[in-house]
């Protein structure tokens, strides 16, 4: 796409800004939404700002049915100095032009895409709550609006960015949670759209968690959906596992999807020293891990809670207390030092962290 | 649900209908479309028929993100008198709720559902063809509209019927296609949604459907996800086999749509003295029943196509070719005896053709 300007209308009726304590993620949006057309004819074309409104969607649009749609997770935190940083930003536009790629969408351009996100972003920037543990939630998707019931890949789509002003995930600071192991139904499949950010992987993965709640538990730990024995990820997060001393995370086969936490954390994890393994591992070996001694933490890792420390795991009949329920060691560590470079409060040495606004005037 | 009446908003500006022959299947709607809302507070209520026309839904309606969806798809035929006539509604309705069920959507009230797409059917009758082998295919869909990014049930629903007049499906004649087995991609997984007929078994099956046009293939033939090597489906059809004189089509194992035209050909089958089973079977044995010259027809199954006959079959480095390439009595016979009932030419042994007039009065 020529690089074109983005047309920006603005609202003049501001609403409200929430109260960051009350607010439950993912309710609240912000004034303004970044909208971009796709025709077979003109490309990705029309890029806007515009006031935050409805969509005007036709009932045989395909997203409504065959469900061909991606979307992204990521967050604005506001620095100690009033700066409004992205961490990894690119990382996230590029997995969503592979989740482009997988569901048959045309891809966006992705230094385009960053610049926009940021524009909106800057607009927005008072509602980057100021908050410790609060930020500004970045939702870019992309759905299929041809309005066409055949079978195939649309030759209409529009590509959004919301925004939300999020509260901190850990009001009462971090919790271990109880998770259940899910031996009926499967999130992904080898072959299927698992290494995807797309809306069927979390309609499939519904129902288990609905069932784990009921129960009593957070969240569901997902086993491959082939053998039934290999860990892949927790709820929606990737997983990790500290064992006598060494660290290790289900290799990404597939059916897993590549989290930006998850890289962030291995490449911390290195850098600090310690051994990371990215490798099949079986949920038996990992309750033999425990029997033996040496199963020293477990947690889940995304951009939503950043590291979510697993207090207990129920598998079948049996149930694994890891660190006495406690938060862990590198668990504490890995959270302070990704959430000190996001707020920019610390040394960034992989220069992580992205300025929205200098980076908008260069 | 209480028994309300359906309000009706009458459309003044009607649209002019489209010359039959021209028309591409799924392309072109009728005038009016059912809509019922589900709110946690109020269940499923306010059901109205109103102006075909766009819906409005909040950029952050589930639907956009997380792909909790639901849909249908049936058909209206006109039989030689003149009457509007449906096939096995029934059987729709029930999938409906299955797939319900599996995506975490508040069931329907079933009987008050097929009286509501009778009334929306009876209304736009004019718009069902006249012409041998069209019909006016219905869609039924129910979307997650509530403006929340968490991933979890959405608290807010809509329940939507279009209609869409299509022409023959097959208009040089029934002609048996060129089917490619796919070995990388999959279609569903046990656990999954292959089962429930929702968005994200279709968007994960663009990919290979895509590839295999492009290599001038019709469709794909999909494998099991665990074990590739079990027979599932065909594009978006059950699939059939005569092998020596019996008739043998995959079981229900989990991953596989019930079809309801699955149905109704088992049923025929069995009426007609074949011996038809349900079981496992590989792409190995397939080709060794054709080796052995003993493969005499393969088919698929499904509203819109009825009876595909399968020509041929390319599975890595082998080409089948199936009954000479031509169409098989069996899927003749087949096809025949079916479109007959729908189109209320023949008795009807089962009871499968329903008036939608006469009900609606009694
Ligand atoms: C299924 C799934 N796994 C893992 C993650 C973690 O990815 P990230 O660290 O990029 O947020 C997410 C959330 O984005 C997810 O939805
Ligand atoms: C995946 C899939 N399999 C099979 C079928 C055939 O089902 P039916 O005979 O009910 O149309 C369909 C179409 O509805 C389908 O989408």
């Amino acid at each position: 796409m020529k690089e074109k300007p983005i047309r920006v209308d603005y609202r003049t009726d501001k609403k409200t800004k929430p109260i960051i304590e009350d607010i439950e993620f993912g309710r609240e949006f912000t004034d303004h939404m970044f909208v971009m057309d796709y025709s077979f004819a003109h490309g990705w074309h029309d890029p806007r700002i515009i006031p935050y409104q409805p969509l005007t969607v036709d009932p045989a649009a395909m997203i409504f049915h065959y469900g061909q749609s991606v979307f992204e997770g990521m967050k604005a935190y506001l620095s100690p100095k009033g700066d409004a940083l992205l961490f990894r930003p690119q990382k996230n536009i590029e997995r969503l032009n592979r989740s482009n790629q997988r569901l048959c969408i045309p891809e966006i351009d992705e230094k385009f895409v960053l610049k926009a996100i940021k524009q909106l972003v800057s607009l927005e920037k008072e509602w980057i709550p100021t908050k410790q543990g609060t930020s500004l939630y970045i939702r870019p998707f992309i759905i299929s609006t041809e309005p066409y019931l055949g079978v195939a890949s649309s030759q209409q789509y529009q590509f959004i960015v919301i925004l939300s002003p999020v509260g901190s995930y850990y009001k009462e600071g971090v919790n271990p949670v109880e998770i259940l192991v899910e031996n009926e139904y499967v999130r992904a499949v080898v072959g299927g759209t698992g290494e995807a950010k797309t809306g069927g992987n979390y309609a499939s993965s519904l129902k288990a968690q609905e069932i784990a709640e009921r129960n009593g538990y957070a969240q569901v730990l997902w086993l491959d959906a082939v053998e039934k024995k290999y860990i892949e990820e927790v709820g929606s997060m990737n997983v990790f596992f500290k064992i006598n001393g060494e660290i290790i995370t289900p290799a990404l086969t597939g059916s897993i999807l590549p989290g930006v936490t998850r890289d962030s954390a291995i490449k911390l994890l290195k850098h600090w020293g310690f051994k990371v393994t990215e490798s099949k591992i079986t949920i038996k070996e990992l309750i033999e891990a425990f029997h033996n001694g040496i199963l020293e933490e477990a947690f889940g890792t995304g951009t939503a809670a950043v590291i979510s420390p697993i207090g207990s795991l129920v598998w079948n009949d049996e149930k694994i207390t890891i660190n006495q329920g406690k938060t862990g060691e590198l668990s504490k560590r890995l959270y302070d030092t990704i959430t000190d470079i996001q707020y920019g409060k610390t040394k960034d040495p992989f220069g992580w962290s992205e300025y929205v606004d200098k980076a908008l005037i260069k």
